[in-house]
């Protein structure tokens, strides 16, 4: 977990461009990607309950699977950054941020009925 | 881009834990969030063709809400590495090298029949 | 349930088209709106495991978004039938057919393993 | 199109329970089942403008697919409907009423501004 972003990008870019295929990289395409990747991780869970699932946590097999799909997501995500310009880990700083303002400690602490909200 | 995946996957986790959260962060809920912001992500799109995606690039209103809701997406991948224990960012460097070795450079240049196997 | 998906079409079509809607509806747009409702959907179960999804079955307000939502999902998908000009009603009891012959009683019956396959 | 959801909602069900399925059906399950499916149709025009889309209709092929798709997130859609015991074609009916006075003809009439309210 060292990895910056601008080194994950850096290399993702470098793979786009050696391909040539940024012109099929849309911003719209690159949303879309990222609902559809996300699909393939909720995939992984499809028939099973949550204790399931929670089951399969020290399974190599399923815990691969899962990392490569959070990996699908998070390669969209850059590539989005990139097309508009923004920096993704600064604006995921400011979430978290925005959030603590939002749910205050005192007022969130173990409060489901207040988290539902979020 | 500076910040490490780690960085960020801290400051969550303190979020998280001051809030005492981890309770209603089943690995599958984590998972479900994914899709769920993913299509929060896609309305910014949702009646807009391509080239009116592209051109609102540059208003700074569009651009903060691109970026929140990616930030929201990066959030709940980075929860879900840390419940399922395994680095977000080694995973998203292994899939560019896989993608590497599937789509080689000389068959995959420019090639949108390939790429739509992708 | 005695509605069918063509009565349901024409007054849909006569909403549609009541308001000159039809030009934002690209049948990309129809598709990615089925994504983004789906998620809405999914929203409504976001924090809560199986049994308390199932618990919220009787309580007359949850039963109600739920059917709405599902009412959303069902209009786009009516509106993409319209567009590409095929027939919704008789595309799912030939899926039902296919599924059928896919899944052979004897097999399948009771078998999750099969059925993860689906 | 003539057929009746509750028609193709006894089809469905007399497949089901043939195999013994609803023990997997629980209600979270079928709802996280229409979020996949929506996007194995979104997957249908992942790396195609909107133009590309449009001119793929008339390919028996595409429309076959197209059509395959969106039976397979109606089928979920009726499980559900199943499942929590209320009649999807009347919630649509209900939702098709609720746009009717949400979107006045005279306010919402070739109107993309109050359109993308919706």
């Amino acid at each position: 977990m060292s990895t910056t972003l601008a080194e994950l990008t850096d290399r993702l870019i470098a793979f786009r461009d050696a391909r040539d295929w940024q012109q099929f990289h849309s911003l719209k395409n690159l949303i879309m990607s990222v609902s559809i990747e996300s699909a393939e991780l909720l995939e992984l869970t499809q028939w099973q309950d949550d204790a399931a699932v929670e089951g399969q946590i020290d399974e190599p097999e399923f815990r691969a699977r899962l990392a490569e799909e959070c990996a699908d997501v998070l390669l969209y995500l850059l590539l989005i950054a990139e097309r508009a310009r923004f920096d993704l880990g600064a604006a995921a700083e400011e979430k978290i941020e925005i959030n603590a303002r939002k749910y205050p400690v005192e007022e969130a602490r173990g409060n489901a009925r207040k988290y539902t909200e979020l």
